[in-house]
Formats: C-alpha cells, sequence, structure tokens
C-alpha cells in the first residue's frame, strides 16, 4: 500500500495521458482509414523507398501540446517532395512512447504498410543515435512540420548537425514537430536497422496485460521475457531534475527493498535512464538499457514522471548488438553522452545469443 | 586626448577588422569577376525576381567567423532551387556593416546586378522587420547555409517564425549563416523597399572621407546631411550588456560635454540602439534611427563595442516614412522590443519632406 499525493495524482495523469492521447490519434486513424499493414524485412523490396516518421520535442511540452494527424503527413510529403521520391513504408525511429504510435499514424493516414523494425532498438533523445548512422546511413534531407504549420526541410553536414539544428528548430517552435527523415532503400533497411520490435512490443503489451487480469507477477514475466536482470527494487528517495536546450537532465536515488534492503542505487538520466550505479558501483550503462517500471503496475516511468515515494523495480539489459560494435559505442556509449566512464556490458548476462552479424566489429 | 587602454585597443581592433574583413571579401569578389553593376528601381523590370542576401549571426561571433563567399552563393542558389525560380536581382536587407557588403559577393560571384535599395531604411536585428512584411510580402521560401555546410529551406507560417526559427538554427550552428530570402517582383520592389540607400551610403562614406582628409567636421557634415538632431556629446561612463538568444542586450550611460555638460543620456540597446533618454526623458526610440559616433573619427559604434571612457556623439533622425505607418509601428514600435512606451518622433525634426507616399496609414 502507497498512499497517492497531489503530485502522484497529476503524475500518473500525465504519464496515461501522453500515451493515451497518442493511442487516440493512431487508432483514431486506423479506424478512419482501416488497418495498418505491418510487413517484415523480407517482404520488402531491395529498391523500396523507407523512411522514419517520429515526433522531436521536449518532453515536458508533449504533455501539452500533442500531435496532429495532418502534421505527420505533412512531414512525410514535405520529405517526399524534398527528395522527389516517393515513400513505400513508413518505419518507426524508436519501438516505445509516443514514437511508437507516431508512425501509425502516417502509415494509416497514407496508406503505405509499416515495417515492423525501428533505428534504435531502444529509445533514445537523439535523432542521429540511429543504427544507420553506423553505417553512413543519413538523417537528411529532413523534414519537420510543427502546428503552427512551419516546415523545415534539413540537408545537414552530419547525422550529428542535423539533431542539433532540428532541435533548436524544435525548441523555438515551443511545440512537438513533426520529422520525416533518413531515406533508406530496401538494401540499406534490411542490413541496418533493428527487426521485429513491433512485433516484441506488441508481445510484451499482451504479456504484461494477461499477468494483470490474471493477478500475475508482471515483472517476473517481463524478466523472463527479455532476459533482463533486476538491478533494484525499492523507493525513490530524491529526483534532481533540470531542463536543459530541451532535455530533461538528471539524477534520481532510490533506496532498497526487500533482497534489496540495504543497497542504494543511483540513476543518471537525459530524457532515457543511462547510467545506473549501487553503492557507486556502477552496474549498467548505455547503450545497454535500463529500464524503470513501476513496481505496482510494471509499466515503465520516464525521467519526466519520476518522483519522491514512487516504489520501482529496476532492469538491465542488453541492447541491440549494433550497439556493442565500437562504432556503436563511439556514437552511444557513456562517453557519448558526457559520462566519463567506459561502458560495462550488464553483469551476469552476455549477449552472446544475439550475436553481431552484421560485419560492424565488435569492441 | 585620451588615453587608450587595452579594452579600446582591442575594441577598435574588432571593430575594424569585423568590417575590414567584410571589405576585403567584397573587394576580392569584385576583383576576381569584375564591377558590380548597381541598379536603380526605374531600371527593374516589373517581372524581375529579387531577394535579400544576408547574413544572420549573433555580433560577437561575427568577430570570429567571417562569412566565406562560397556558403553566400550556396544560400542563393539552395533558394532558386527551392523556389525554381532564377532571381534576376540581388538586394541588401539592410545597407548597414556586413550585410551592406554581403549582397556585393553575392552580386559579384552570380553575375547579377544590385538593386539600389534595402529592406529597411536602417539596420534592424530581426529578418522580420523589413518593409516588405508591412504590406504582405513573405520572408519564406528561405534558404540558409553555413560554413559547416549546413543547408536549411523554411517555410514558416509567418515571417515572425521564420525569425524565430531561423535564429535559432543559427545559433545553434554557432556561426554566422548566409541567408537568401524574400523573393519580391519587380514591382513588388518597387513599392515595397527603401530606395537610393546604397547611393546614401556611397555619399556618406565619402563625405566623412573628405572631411577627415581635410581636418573637417565630419559629425557637422554628418549632421547636416542627414538632417539629424545631436541628441548628446559626452563620455561613456557605464556600459551593462549580456547576450540573449543571439542577441547582445543592454543599457549605457554617458555623461554630457561641451554644450550637453550637466545632462545624462540612457540608451538601451538590442543589437541595435533603441530608446535614448536624456535626464530620464525619452527623446528617441525605435524606428527612428539613434546613432552613436565615435566623437573623434565619426565613425558609428555598434551596441558590442559601446565600453567606459569612450566620447561619443550621439544622433537621432527619423526613419524611412514606411515604418511611421500603424504597420510600421506595430511591427518595429518600442512595443514590438518590449519598451512599455509609445513612439515619439525626434524632436525638432519632421518627416514631413519625405512624406509616406505609398499608401500606408499614417499613425
Amino acid at each position: 500500500m502507497r498512499l497517492l499525493d497531489a503530485q502522484a495524482i497529476t503524475d500518473i495523469a500525465l504519464g496515461s495521458s501522453i500515451l493515451g492521447a497518442g493511442r487516440l490519434l493512431a487508432q483514431q486513424s486506423v479506424g478512419d482509414r482501416g488497418p495498418v499493414r505491418l510487413v517484415t524485412a523480407a517482404e520488402v523490396h531491395n529498391e523500396a523507398a523507407i523512411c522514419f516518421v517520429a515526433g522531436m520535442g521536449a518532453p515536458g511540452v508533449l504533455v501539452e501540446k500533442l500531435p496532429r494527424s495532418n502534421e505527420i503527413v505533412a512531414a512525410l510529403r514535405a520529405l517526399e517532395r524534398a527528395t522527389g521520391t516517393q515513400m513505400t513504408h513508413i518505419c518507426p525511429v524508436e519501438a516505445g512512447g509516443l514514437n511508437a504510435l507516431i508512425p501509425f499514424v502516417a502509415a494509416a493516414e497514407s496508406g503505405l504498410p509499416m515495417l515492423d523494425a525501428d533505428g534504435m532498438g531502444r529509445a533514445f533523445p537523439r535523432l542521429d543515435l540511429v543504427t544507420p548512422t553506423l553505417y553512413g546511413g543519413t538523417s537528411c534531407p529532413m523534414a519537420m512540420v510543427d502546428e503552427h504549420g512551419n516546415e523545415v526541410i534539413l540537408r545537414a553536414a552530419s547525422n550529428a548537425w542535423a539533431e542539433l539544428i532540428a532541435r533548436a528548430a524544435v525548441v523555438a517552435s515551443g511545440c512537438i514537430t513533426m520529422v520525416a527523415c533518413n531515406v533508406m532503400s530496401g538494401t540499406q533497411a534490411k542490413r541496418w536497422l533493428v527487426h521485429g520490435v513491433l512485433t516484441l512490443a506488441e508481445q510484451i503489451g499482451a504479456l504484461v496485460r494477461a499477468q494483470q487480469a490474471g493477478g500475475g507477477d508482471a515483472v517476473a514475466a517481463l524478466v523472463a521475457h527479455h532476459r533482463a536482470v533486476v538491478l533494484h527494487r525499492g523507493t525513490i528517495r530524491a529526483v534532481e531534475r533540470r531542463t536543459e536546450a530541451g532535455w530533461t537532465m538528471g539524477t534520481a536515488r532510490s533506496r532498497g527493498a526487500d533482497e534489496f534492503t540495504g543497497t542504494d542505487l543511483e540513476l543518471d538520466f537525459q530524457n532515457e535512464h543511462l547510467v545506473a550505479r549501487l553503492d557507486d558501483a556502477i552496474v549498467a550503462t548505455v547503450p545497454d538499457l535500463i529500464m524503470v517500471l513501476s513496481a505496482d503496475s510494471a509499466e515503465p516511468i520516464p525521467a519526466e514522471l519520476l518522483h519522491f515515494g514512487q516504489r520501482v523495480v529496476v532492469l538491465a539489459m542488453p541492447c541491440d548488438p549494433h550497439w556493442h560494435s565500437s562504432a556503436g559505442l563511439a556514437l552511444a556509449g557513456p562517453r557519448a553522452f558526457g559520462y566519463d566512464i567506459d561502458f560495462r556490458p550488464v553483469a551476469g548476462i552476455s549477449a552472446a545469443g544475439r550475436p553481431n552479424e552484421r560485419g560492424l566489429p565488435d569492441v
């Protein structure tokens, strides 16, 4: 049992409203236009034209200003005009949160199929941190459309520049901006992307729903399904959070409970949870996944909704092998986020079952 | 006589190096490509395609990162690609500082003639504060190219949005970005722009040069030529300056000397000098011109180079009548810059000799 204070109720309402409104938007598009066709990499022609469609904005802004379907389609159309190419497939840049739902709207409204893949295999707070970057794939031309009707076509000198300039434009617009970018051929998409992630997300959703309905242990089921490690169970004691240039930055501390009584967890986040320390020993770092779940619902708690008194379970699991390559760690390892520490693989789990067969050198 | 301290020498070196390097760049283009053809509005076909070419950047950045001719031409070409229109004439957005020189480079390198006009008739620190805005002329499509090779094509919902998003992109790029924007027909340019300003600038330059060479009073000659009022002579006693989102903001105070002994001047600036107070009485406001000149050289001192101990002469003169219309004051009056004061025309001078014959309602 825990007592819900006003802040907790506000956070829960906000947290569920964000994804809830996103779901509503996607469901409305599917209701209006019919179901979205989900295709696997094997079903895609080598000459296909595939792009990411995503929303870019400060998480704090997302709460108040939800995207509309016409801006999503406008970004797709602007990218088609800029490249002179009609897209054949839509792909999510990440299969989590709003950015798993926005591509559904693009696919439903445009009638294009969606590829069962993404460009991260996890969530990252930057559009240059995508697996195509590891192979020389370019974010640009990038098309951006915001709710005011502002359209930007960006041809940046690098994917890092594209992220920097695009984010500045997003912060200036004061809202969430819809982005279409990273045009790829079918051949490129097959090699560059993380495949099967939407089906995986669907399975996890069904798993959690079944456990919740049957009174089972959703967290234990998730751990088993994810091949994850439980790093910590406890209660959030402190959260330091600040917003910098549209990012939610900070640190959370949690006091251990149950089998973790006597150990404290410290979490550094930059929109995503990036570094976990147990009693000052690093136990997980980006690009591996660090997930903070509600101990009650097993639902993920994003960095911007962490608050004092939450009962949490913290999991770690290896990221997609793309990111364990030298190029992957250079782009998305702890040092890329300004932490003066080396990447350390999640203890007790190897990524051996998921080999890096894509030709990128392992570290 | 005054003693030059280290700061003063640094400022003088910086101040002259900025315009000096801009001059060098323009002179090199003209040397390589031949003289630039300057045409008057009467010589322009109604179907001409005219655009502004300008540099956008924080003044502090301009000092360290000067534009290169290839970025200037790249911005022009990007605008032509975005609009599908070959430009026939180049026009400065303002006929002062670097932005009087950058269009020379565009004209010399492209072989296009330059129109003897600008979009301000003075200097403003924002690209939406141009006379075409008063007539519904749009800044967009706007093409931007920076020294890193980043290219942005912006189609904003309004000229104010274009300025906001473009400036955010410029600040993110950390340098001066070359901009081509405001495509106008010959008919539009004739009605919308402030004409003859380059010839006027040339006359003023020649006037000051002649006075300096002959030991004459350059300031007095300028006052007579500009139909300006001397608001103040004195010595800068204090400068408060900060940089906000790429703008140089602040206030300078000057102690009166000569016939102004006993009165103090206070100047508010936002890149440009915007409000002048004598002993707390407002004596000049934007959009009228407030010019701070070196008492010694009669050369203008921009806000970012004001410093303690400078001997200055402060002039005021009416702006182009475009800006005295209701629309002009709404866009560029003191309230548009956040000052809770009304516009007050420069005392002792009427703009009657330069009537607003363009059909915009006078205030």
